[in-house]
């Protein structure tokens, strides 16, 4: 494996040189290469378990809460599972190679658009070990050489974990070369790595505002931002009563400190007084924090205890926790303006029993995933099929939604000809 | 129309809330719409005319060499040109709405994927008023708003055009704000339009490396580089001599100032002294400066008068005119290396023999458009089937090669249920 006594830009361009060897690497190789990986996993866990207690020793010094060392922590089991995660990668159709358009043109030239790999991807994550092994088997299976970039609290998790994924596959045929890891922490290192022009085709930063700001300001190279989600639910007039608090509850309380999670909760005025009673019932029992407009206060009945008003900074807020704003609007209309003005194109929700309603909220919301009458919580590449995901992109180029092994690639056209030239 | 006394922000705003409109405008009204500029644009010819008599005089008072002034200057039949470019933009199919994936997930949820517009797209291009009219059909086609941002050299013919383009689309029922324009010239405008977050959805520049380098170094949205081309013709051992010649003249000579033309030619040693007197012939004849390194001037026999010794930096320039370098290869490996180092990823084309160097071309270049026996020339929307382009990409993320109307949509996952939450 490279090393990390070597610059980022000698790191990057190893990967690049990597990649070039495997675009062309059939699927059984890659395969192979990733069975070996999962396997080295569960052999070698004494070892990354050994890593992992050093970074969990120093975040119990550092005082890190017990969330955060908790999303730290490895064991056994949680090494088996990122095992079984890798070998569900290698079971997933390769990418590479599908023939995505054939025609002959006017001149009998014979045109081909080939998916192909990306090239080097590089990703930079937080303090979660396993995001380590599932970039670098999503990044194998696509064809693409990976440079990781993860947190300096899972440092030595990190670099266990990277060495035996590198080592198992490279033995099992993969260029050298082709998964990197930064060390991490290092601020210098991340600009450099994001200006690596030439070397690394895509950045995807998974994290907060924080990261995005830093990438927005001095990224050169193209990024995929796997960012925050502003989600919404509105609830129609001629919404089902029962549905949409069972939708409501879910979207806000099933996980909430998610992107895909609501944050933001929009009634039709014809339906306030009956819904919003008991969907505040609901929220209130489940330790949701309500920040309303007075129409919502207004509409509250006997739960319109412990509401906060809310003002216009909570209509542009994540608050990946258990909080959520309430506004009642006078028309479908009105909630599809509030979305588009106030959301950040991650994923919107109608509940609806009116289907023209429902397709104008399909057609004139512009987010990557638009939902009538289910919850935003299932912008997910498990849910949606596509296997594992290295993010969810909530940028309109290239890919929106659930990242998985198919957006981790490009095309290429493949042209024959006998000889044509251009008149 | 909006003018051009509101601030770049103002203009794009308008852009974007028209943008919300237009996604869902079904094609007959786009089409309609596009007649409507067409037509308007044969129409009001007099007044196009005399705003571009103002361009040109500027131009010649600013001493334009004669190239440039050509490029700038219109007239009836130039005009009608353009509005013929619209109709053919009208009768392209229409991208939006394209169902791209169906499937039911295994809770029921019914899940599409549908192509729909990018939203506000802004170009950025130099003095040739006819992309003015272009990129806002091009847009309109496939639902996007669009801000033009031209040369300060084309600034009278470019606001006439707009103004007409945008009052004949408004009058057949397009938003008003689906075409604005930037005065151009002013950059603080450009610096004020790539960083446009949350309003401009995409910049695609058109231009040479200073305009890139301007937008990697302050862009803020995302950007499309429809950039530079320094593209080869590599010359297999196995190729016939005729077809060599005539590709490798065509991509350097049929017109050598575009970015799909040949900057440098390969040839593989064995075929090097049957190959290398004829080529050097016929470009000499056709006044190309031939840049050589030692094999290629000893290969050259004859035709070894007037070459110039190359340096390292021609591998990696591209003229742009009637210069091509000259490289002699050991093998077809090293011809890939040499690609892959030094090409920009536009256009690579092989002349060969033998099917397997040529998928081995084809499998491990890493370009947009990879050409086997044919020139690297036919890299255009036009050529590729795929109608009027916006540019043609570098880039790997979201498209490559030609910008064509499906180029410029992106998708949004539509999900319907009934009820479904994420457990």
């Amino acid at each position: 494996m490279a090393t990390t006594t070597q610059s980022v830009a000698e790191l990057c361009r190893r990967a690049k040189e990597a990649s070039h060897e495997l675009a062309p690497l059939p699927a059984e190789v890659k395969n192979a290469a990733l069975e070996a990986i999962a396997d080295a996993l569960e052999a070698r866990a004494a070892e990354i378990i050994e890593a992992n207690a050093g970074d969990l020793e120093d975040g119990r010094n550092a005082d890190l809460d017990a969330a955060l060392l908790d999303r730290l922590a490895l064991d056994e089991e949680r090494i088996a599972a990122i095992a079984t995660a890798v070998r569900d990668i290698a079971a997933l159709p390769d990418p590479v190679g599908e023939l995505l358009e054939e025609r002959e043109l006017y001149n009998g030239l014979e045109l081909k658009k080939v998916r192909v790999p990306i090239g080097v991807i590089a990703i930079v994550y937080e303090a979660r070990p396993n995001v380590t092994v599932d970039a670098a088997a999503l990044a194998i299976k696509s064809g693409n050489a990976v440079v990781l970039r993860g947190s300096s609290m899972a440092q030595r998790s990190n670099a266990a974990l990277a060495e035996i994924t590198a080592s198992a596959g490279e033995a099992a045929g993969l260029p050298e070369g082709s998964v990197v890891i930064l060390p991490g922490g290092d601020r210098s290192d991340l600009l450099d790595l994001i200006q690596q022009d030439g070397l690394v085709d895509l950045v995807i930063p998974r994290g907060g505002e924080g990261l995005k700001k830093i990438l927005k300001a001095n990224a050169t190279v193209p990024v995929i931002y796997a960012a925050a989600g502003n989600c919404h639910v509105y609830v129609d007039g001629s919404a089902d009563v029962e549905m949409a608090r069972r939708i409501a509850y879910n979207a806000k309380v099933q996980r909430p400190g998610v992107c895909n999670s609501a944050e933001t909760l929009l009634v039709h005025r014809d339906i306030a007084s009956k819904l919003i009673p008991e969907v505040f019932g609901d929220l209130h029992a489940a330790g949701v924090e309500l920040l309303v407009d007075p129409a919502a206060r207004a509409a509250a009945g006997d739960a319109a205890d412990g509401l906060t008003d809310a003002t216009d900074e909570d209509w542009d807020t994540e608050y990946l926790g258990l909080k959520m704003a309430v506004k009642v609007v006078d028309s479908l209309d009105e909630a599809i303006d509030h979305v588009n003005h106030h959301g950040s194109g991650h994923s919107e929700a109608i509940v609806t029993g009116d289907p023209d309603a429902g397709e104008a909220f399909t057609n004139r919301v512009d987010a990557a995933c638009v939902y009538v009458n289910t919850s935003t919580r299932f912008t997910d590449g498990g849910e949606f099929g596509m296997g594992a995901e290295m993010g969810n992109s909530t940028q309109k180029l290239h890919a929106r939604g659930p990242l998985g092994v198919r957006e981790l690639t490009t095309f290429k056209y493949v042209v024959h000809g006998s000889g044509q030239v251009r008149e």
